[in-house]
Order: C-alpha cells, then structure tokens, then sequence
C-alpha cells in the first residue's frame, strides 16, 4: 500500500433513538388462543371430528328421527320407549351436534378476527369462550365415554353387534374423542388467557 | 364547674406512622386455592367419595382380586379373560383408587400449610396440583361415564341385573360422579392461580 493516511471505514449510522413508547404488550398471543391462526386451526379439527361423527350416525342406512340404533329385536329387550342404548346415542348425537354448532361459529369468529387483524382482548368474550369449551367438551367427553363403553360391552361381551351398526357406533365414539381432544387445548388456552389479564 | 382554665382531655395518641411498605400482595388467595381451609374442605370431599366409591365396590360379597364383577354366568358370554366388564369395573376401582390417594395427599399439604400458616407461593407445586388434578378427575369422569352407560345398560334395557350388584355398581359410580364434582373446582382454582401469577 503506496497511501499514507487513515484508512476511515464506512460505518452504518446508528439507528435514530426513539422516544415512543413500544406499544402496550398486554399479554403473550400464544398460538391457540381465541383470535390465532392456531386456534381456527384447532376450531376447523374440532369442527370436522365432530361433524363425521355426526354424520357417520347420521347416515346409517335406518337412522330414524333421532336414533341410530332403531328399535329392532336385535337390541330391544324392553319397549323401545324405555330404550336406554337409544337415549345413549340420542345423547351422543346431540352432543357432537353442539359441538360441532360451536365449533363452526368460534372458527368463523377467529376467522374474522384473523381477517381484520384483531385480537379478541374483551373479558367477557373470552370467558364466553372459556366457559362454553368447558362445557361442551365435557358434554363430548362423557358422551363418548358412555357409548364407548356400551359399545365394547354389546360387541365384546354380550357378543350381539349388528356388524354394521356397531362398526359405524364405533367410529362416532372415536371422532368424538378426536374431538374432544382438540376442544381441551382451546379450552386450556382460553381459560388462562382469562386468569393471566 | 368551679375551676377555671381549659379542662384538658386526655387524647390517645395516634398510632406513630409508619414507613414500612404493607406486605406485597402476590394474588388474592381465593378459598379453595391451594392452601386456604376452602381446599382442605374440597380436597376432604373428594378423598371422602372416593374411598366410598373403592369400599362399595371392595366390600362386595364376591370380590375377587380386583373387580366386583366376578366371572359368573350371570353376565358371563365369553371367557372371563375378555369380558370388558371385568375391564372397566377394575379401571373404575383404579381410578378411584388413585383419586382417593392424590386428594389424601393434598388434604395433607393442605393440613400441613394451614397448620404453618403459610400458603403454596412456588410456581411448581401449584402447576403441579393443577395438572394432577386435571389428570385425575379426567380419569375418574371417564370412569364413571363408562361404568354408568354399563350399568344403566345392564340393568334396564338386559334386564340381567343382579340386584345386589348393581346397586352397589350405581353407587359406585354415583359417588365416583361426586367425587369428580368436587374435583373439578380444586383444578380450576390452582388453574386460575397458576395462570394470574
């Protein structure tokens, strides 16, 4: 190197140094919470576990009003009135059916939130959400617990399973707990993002 | 009044201020939390049904090993190794069994806190009852969702109810229900606590 002299290194100019205040973190946006993309995520899961399960009852080739296991000589000991698998799977029917209602308006809820960009910070719409998970997935969870249970007994032990009812019972049970297990992170998430505000 | 000059009246004097900062306020111990004589009282309900639900079934006239339902022919179809039955009267008699030994447990360190004064402030202990407790009373719903859809099964649409055990089948489960209701605010409160800390 023939020049004499400092050799003066460019140097990036520091960022200027701002006075505003970084906006208010209210609480951590952990994905699942009421107005993510995780939380439709887990919203469309619960929507469609519970759906099928709907529908696999739904379809049975002698699905009455509300049954799916009609009140044939297969499993009818007493009247059909006093039926109490049919109130089971009426039961079943019913709390899939909530669930998946409620399911559907929370995802169209997160889906608008996520559309306009907004977090759902209200209180009391949050503990909405908080309280109606709880309920509906405990409606979900002791509905399938209770037709699994009557399912594997019929099937199992009783040795009277009308193949294709108890093939399609089972398959409801199952999306049910499906269902019920993508309801309880929701559930989880809402609720503490009650208590941590 | 004959004398003259002022009456003088004795004042208390006022308490001397102080400088010394009020104790910190962490989180409003509702009862119930850990630590409070409202969990105590939770946690003496739960262990309470729970081990009626375990006697009930443990007093049986036949109980064999583990469950109530002995291999009879009574509701005997297939071997006695397969019978379902079998399977969920003995995971009823566990999950109550482990109930009733993890609201024991509590009971105590509650006992123990009240006994000292003091209350579970550590992250750790707190997460760890909530998820206990959430674990728990997830097991014994389940349990008596299973054991009641059997048993109501048996009895009213079978008609193969052997008198004596389902009643004390029902109650079984009437008290594993019970129990369950009272677990279910204990892991809310040390749900709510964790989270708002």
């Amino acid at each position: 190197m023939l020049m004499s002299g400092p050799a003066v290194h460019p140097v990036e100019a520091p960022p200027p140094a701002t006075d505003v205040a970084p906006p208010r973190v209210r609480m951590k946006d952990i994905q699942g919470m009421a107005g993510t993309s995780g939380a439709l995520a887990l919203r469309i899961c619960q929507f469609v576990f519970a759906a099928v399960s709907l529908c696999v009852m739904a379809t049975t080739s002698d699905f009455p009003s509300v049954t799916a296991f009609r009140c044939d000589s297969e499993f009818m000991i007493h009247n059909c009135d006093r039926n109490f698998l049919v109130l089971v799977v009426s039961y079943l029917v019913a709390a899939v059916g909530l669930q998946s209602m409620w399911s559907l308006s929370l995802a169209l809820a997160d889906l608008y939130a996520l559309l306009v960009r907004r977090r759902f910070r209200n209180t009391g719409a949050v503990s909405l959400f908080a309280i109606g998970d709880g309920i509906t997935s405990t409606l979900t969870f002791a509905a399938a617990c209770a037709s699994a249970g009557i399912t594997v007994l019929i099937g199992n032990d009783l040795n009277k399973c009308n193949l294709n009812h108890c093939t399609r019972f089972m398959s409801a049970t199952a999306m049910a707990f499906l269902s019920w297990f993508a309801v309880s992170p929701s559930f989880i998430l809402n609720f503490w993002s009650l208590a941590s505000r």
